[in-house]
């Protein structure tokens, strides 16, 4: 079934006449149309029988998979005839993610129509990696694995947390990535108990514990990781916090198989370190889809009701973070597969000191 | 006056009761608080009184330009506290961008609520560079006439378009520069006739031409420039071309003053290539404002009603395309100052033989 017939299962499921997504990535994930539409109008329109894909003649789009190519030029209102496409009077979905200048004018030109956020839809077929998209995502994290092992060379120069940060891209672009997924972090003793610190001229103190959450786009998929090291032999309660984390992640990764719900994988590790005395400084969920996008469906953590299932990519990324002292976050990527789960991520997670 | 007191000079022109913002561009513009929220709720509350930051503890943001802090953690429904603050009954502003399952939210929560699309009120305050802007304009286009002369050398080397691609990240990086400000086209012979060519594999032949449209972010402000070159002696066609482009291109750079309307400029350079010939191979707009985003506002070509003001900043490009045969565009960024108008690039643009 090609992804488009996915989608409109799912738009049955909720009851929806017809669905527009504005968001890039899934149109290309859907027709296999990717490109950067800047702030010309790209929309995607499915409904039972027809899908029609509106694109400005600018970008020279011959091929989409599943949907008819509706070409405008700059200074035509394509909003309006996609708004005339609409079956009447009925429930309508559009992409969570839309802006809401098309949102507010769809209303306006169709005031018989009921919209509401069909985002969930898109999510959910794009939850379910296929056979192609799970190699791409084992081959991004390889690289990931790689690219810690350089950065985790390079920071024994002890440089500040920006040079450091600022030298990943060119890691990714040599190995064949084309970006960095996400800013990444960089972040020395207490800085390491921001869990999404912007890294600065900080320099390392003797004993600093030093928080890289970093990931690259390979092949369009990304990849996503965490370790905490050391500049220095730690202080023994830091010690303890790297231990308490490194338990909960493994407590977590060991509870993971197909059928069991996402969000008591939260749970496992948010015990775990609850007994530890720690509770109070875990202050995030436990993890996030990823795929083509570094946040995707499902949530780890949120009561979302949902079940892993073969086909699901997410972190699983326990942290302790204790203002003015330190921080340790450590994360790894997995995939549940039809037997268990496959980890993502190979780079050692013992205490490393440098 | 504050960028959030100017915002609000706006809503009493517009009528707005208040307006609530998510974009992270603007709200860094009015807050001074730069963050990445990812999937996180990060929106700027303003009404004609207050004025209030909602954002993730996570991003332990400590100060704000302007409005007051409401920080929540995840698992809160900050939404829900912002809906609440709106004045009954009264008509409100939604950035343009914002995410449509929050507008679609906002509706259900606060069904008294009129909202219109108020995108245009930050658009309008940001469209004015001041002096420290103005300078970090400047600076970023500097950079961007030093890497164009580094790519053209590369360019020498005959590589194929994705690699001369490639190439660029690293020139504004080692210049301090932090990203490329769009992904950059390089495209050689009919591909230059593509607008918006991605680039791939393709590798020169002799006579060719080459597109190269080119951008960075310096201190966070972008530049977008482009020149297009030979790789051997061009055919007599694509040099008339490539003349035509450059004298529509000085024609409209001429005509640019403060108190011109905007369009008008679109409309001297576009007569200059029509009466050329090629008037139906000039097929976009002449150009886009530019700044903390690519595209930003004043519209070059679109009727918008605006006119040249000190402190816009836009691009100036032409281009002829035929299909088959290649295309030519020229383009530099200018600044619209108290006196007339600044060129912000000075790169060459005598026809360039490699």
């Amino acid at each position: 079934m090609n992804r488009i017939e996915k989608l409109r299962e799912e738009m049955k499921k909720s009851g929806l006449a017809a669905l527009l997504l504005t968001q890039p990535m899934s149109i290309a994930y859907l027709t296999g149309v990717k490109i950067a539409p800047g702030e010309r109008f790209f929309a995607l329109y499915v409904d039972e029988k027809e899908s029609a894909l509106f694109v400005n003649v600018l970008f020279s789009v011959t091929e989409c998979k599943g949907a008819e190519i509706k070409s405008y030029k700059d200074g035509d209102d394509p909003l309006k005839s996609v708004a005339e496409r609409f079956p009447k009077d009925s429930l309508c979905g559009v992409d969570g993610l839309m802006p809401a200048k098309i949102l507010l004018r769809l209303m306006a030109l169709r005031g018989d129509l009921k919209f509401t956020d069909g985002g969930a839809l898109t999510a959910k077929v794009r939850m379910y990696k296929d056979r192609v998209e799970q190699a791409k995502m084992r081959a991004s994290s390889l690289q990931n694995d790689e690219v810690m092992g350089e950065l985790i060379e390079l920071a024994k120069k002890r440089l500040s947390e920006k040079v450091l940060a600022e030298k990943l891209l060119p890691m990714y672009l040599k190995r064949g990535g084309s970006a960095l997924s996400f800013d990444p972090i960089t972040g020395y003793g207490p800085h390491a108990a921001e869990p999404h610190h912007v890294p600065d001229d900080t320099m390392p103190k003797e004993g600093d514990c030093l928080v890289l959450d970093i990931g690259g786009v390979l092949d369009d998929y990304c990849s996503d990781m965490t370790r905490t090291i050391f500049l220095g032999e730690p202080s023994p309660e830091m010690r303890k916090i790297y231990e308490v984390v490194k338990g909960a992640q493994q407590a977590a990764l060991d509870f993971i198989k197909p059928g069991v719900l996402l969000k008591d994988i939260d749970t496992v590790a948010r015990d775990y370190i609850e007994k530890a005395g720690y509770g109070e400084y875990f202050t995030h969920r436990l993890g996030h889809g990823i795929g083509l996008e570094v946040h995707e469906e499902p949530s780890i953590g949120l009561p979302n009701g949902l079940y892993a299932e073969p086909g699901m990519c997410f972190s699983v990324e326990p942290g302790i973070y204790v203002p003015g002292l330190g921080g340790v976050r450590i994360e790894d990527l997995v995939m549940i597969t039809d037997e268990g789960v496959e980890l993502l991520n190979h780079f050692s997670k013992d205490l490393i000191i440098i």
